[in-house]
């Protein structure tokens, strides 16, 4: 039988939406308050989704607690109570709107949660605002 | 890479679940306490999914706010604090169970989301209860 | 020991903010868009909650069930899947306002929560507005 | 036009992972903490997903109160306030992790959600841990 | 300035309802459903409620983080993936209602929640059902 | 009757948790995370209480958007999508802990809800972490 298993915590980080090679006046029209000089800041809700065929001899998909240490190890650790925009490897360079964090949480986490297979990171930046990336490329 | 936006809202409507072309006992009996002649209401807990690719430019599949002003223009401001049977043009002759709200909600907001392209609806009358559109026919 | 229970639970109902003895123009500037004439409705969040000392036979304070009971029988019932200014006796000729409305269930329950005491009525119109009366005059 | 209906409730049952066949340090390397030998327990909440034709005579795919009645007999009746590996007979002889347990309430209910179409079991054994099940066989 | 802390956190137990000293039929006429023999569970959600003044130097009324640890050590990592009734030794001779356990957990961390003093436990069962020990006594 | 309202919403700030005339490494010691020298962040989900009497003519203790307004012009206004310990007059010179945007919260607000009376100001910087301010000194 086919499952998935979904893993929710959350990660508190500061960002800024801005391009360096776009002048102010631009960065301010398109990102708008997003844009404050100073940067702002969320607590990320991060749901991870990985799908599998239920082991026989455990009854599991993969154990939880493996893949809540994935999440820890390789995203958690390297993003709470960070600034996205100057402290974090996997978003060197990019604009860090919550479509492309979601899109690097996947990079991050595609081959670490074997034996299950990543098909879903759902990001939230506010209650009223979620993105879902399920790996595809157009 | 294609991600999907979900934006989340509410709003607060009467409705009464009747057919005019039924007798009172059959009304009753198919909608029981819905049909109740004075009507009655619910919160409606409501969420938009759009889906599209990144723009590399920008890092949005489209901007948050543009797709939350498309929701509150098209819809909100039409069906917040407003009698479904009576006030509602796009549900005007329509029985307003919310299968037949959310397909209105749908069609409102089809052609107003671009650059998004629209792929769920989804209402809640109440937390135990939610139904979800897709844009699918038989 | 003394401990509070709090039992919670919703009901769906329509209401309209209006004053018979106003005009219109005073009804709609003040109520505004809640005085829409059809009415409108909400999902609302009830939370009730009594004192009691632990019974040192049962090691409750009162058998959740009978509390759920209680507010099932004596609002729940009267208030669910109807008009807040038709069809219910306790809210007869008050303008059912969100307060009001808390204090109306206050009175009904005030007598029925035995051995328990009431000490807080809550209600939610919407997940951002609450009200909560203690039975405080001033 | 296709619609989907989501119906939530809950149950409050005890589980322990563990294999009769298997020695007391297997059990415990495999379960962890999950193996206490007098088990532990999970308010479980269960989202129960069919999909089906809005009926063009009633605008419902099916009536909630018949769905969730199904759901009440077929499953909460029967694993509400009881323990996992004992008392549920459609889990016998079956390891209860979560995967397993979704499985199961599919079976239950799959025949019983006519003429809605049983396309997904949702199961949360804590508000981080959630399980999916689509019928899908490998 | 005075300012409370509440640290939310959950913990997945068993429990039973019962009395060694009642007869059967007056242990299932009590606690009904909750008196089942192989018992039942609950992924309880505990909130936990400190009061202190902010030190001027820090602006902390004490450090979240030893908040946590305080009921991480004192409470979950007893009481976690435990059956109530018989792995817990501050709740042994004790009927587990919600009640007693919310005394309990108020008698571990009383004393170890300095600088801050401990002003309230919430204790879940459900997401219907809460209780409240603000360590009161009659 | 008096009976007080609950206006719900939230803010997306970044922040860091430092003292100027304390050295790096007791920055570190104390702050731990929190002192990351980029700052990070929060979707901070703010909770405002007013308490009056119930206005016999409006069945108002004040009207909801109102109060919504107040907290929208004199809170959210200045705090949202801005650093904290940049951009916000009212934390001049403050470190920003929980409990201490509290209390500024509290003091933008004290005089701006009448006929309300502030009463309490709840803020949240995770689902974990809560603080609530009253108005209290020692």
């Amino acid at each position: 039988m086919r499952v998935r298993l979904v893993s929710s915590t959350h990660f508190s980080a500061a960002h800024r939406l801005h391009r360096e090679d776009w002048d102010e006046e631009r960065n301010r029209r398109v990102f708008d308050k997003c844009n404050n000089p100073n940067g702002h800041g969320h607590t990320y809700m991060l749901e991870v989704t990985v799908d599998g065929e239920i082991d026989p001899e455990t009854g599991y998909v993969m154990d939880f607690g493996d893949l809540k240490r994935a999440i820890a190890e390789n995203v958690i650790a390297r993003v709470d109570r960070r600034h996205l925009n100057f402290d974090v490897d996997f978003l060197r360079g990019v604009n860090p709107t919550a479509e492309n964090i979601a899109v690097g949480i996947w990079q991050q986490l595609e081959s670490k949660v074997a034996p299950g297979r990543l098909v879903r990171v759902t990001l939230d930046e506010t209650e009223k605002n979620r993105v879902v990336y399920e790996g595809g490329k157009s």
